[in-house]
């Protein structure tokens, strides 16, 4: 009787255990996969290709950029942004990302602060940035980003 | 046996719409409180009381303050660079929110945009911020807050 009771604990502790690394796992997966999406982000921005950089963002009137002078609505508008800010590659430069927090809002959403630092011969730029992202149809796209 | 199915067809009906109404009010509901604890927020900062306006942020380390020029941690932190940058009643001023957005990321937890302008002698003082909000034991504190 004592062993059987001593299985049955076994047992539960090694579900537990398995419970504990599925949810880890799942934190680490979609850091991994976010950290992946984001470089190729920052080689495609250093590439001087936006349109490209842009598919990160989810693809919908619904996207909202948040800058000091207010709120872009929409990918489009926020492609278009990017276009007259960023008008040749002496303008994009190089980017690198410094990802800083990575906070689980939900089992599919992920709040992500980091650092944001161009390199540039007409001027370097630099600044803060919060992303929510959203895992839509086995991706990750940001849904609302907050530049400073 | 027509009546029948139709008397199922309505029970069905009649209950999606319950669901729906049930979700709208969940949002709505939330969409209030987080409304009220703001109207809240900015009534205790134009007193000049800074400890009520923080009562709006969850209490912890874990808290996250992110301006242009960088993150800060904490809640105590947080308090220390409010009475840092606005020492006297003449820099807090008087405060108002311009809620432009209210995001339901899950259940418990909202994406906020708005406007923030601060009406002083001094000099007015105005920006954007996104804010994420979570509700922990039935009420909702701001856990990241980028202000710009």
């Amino acid at each position: 009787m004592k062993s059987f009771k001593l299985l049955i604990l076994s047992i539960f502790l090694l579900s537990l255990n398995g419970y504990s690394q599925e949810k880890m796992s799942n934190y680490e997966t979609s850091k991994k996969e976010i950290t992946d999406m984001m470089l190729k982000q920052a080689a495609d921005w250093s590439n001087g290709d936006i349109e490209a950089f842009m598919k990160g963002y989810i693809k919908s009137d619904s996207l909202k950029f948040i800058g000091r002078n207010g709120i872009t609505y929409g990918w489009k508008n926020t492609l278009e942004n990017y276009k007259k800010g960023y008008p040749s590659k002496d303008h994009t430069g190089t980017l690198t990302f410094k990802l800083l927090e990575f906070d689980q809002l939900a089992d599919t959403v992920f709040l992500v602060i980091g650092e944001f630092h161009l390199k540039r011969t007409v001027g370097d730029a630099d600044g803060m940035f919060s992303i929510i992202l959203k895992r839509i149809d086995g991706e990750w796209k940001i849904i609302a980003d907050h530049s400073s």
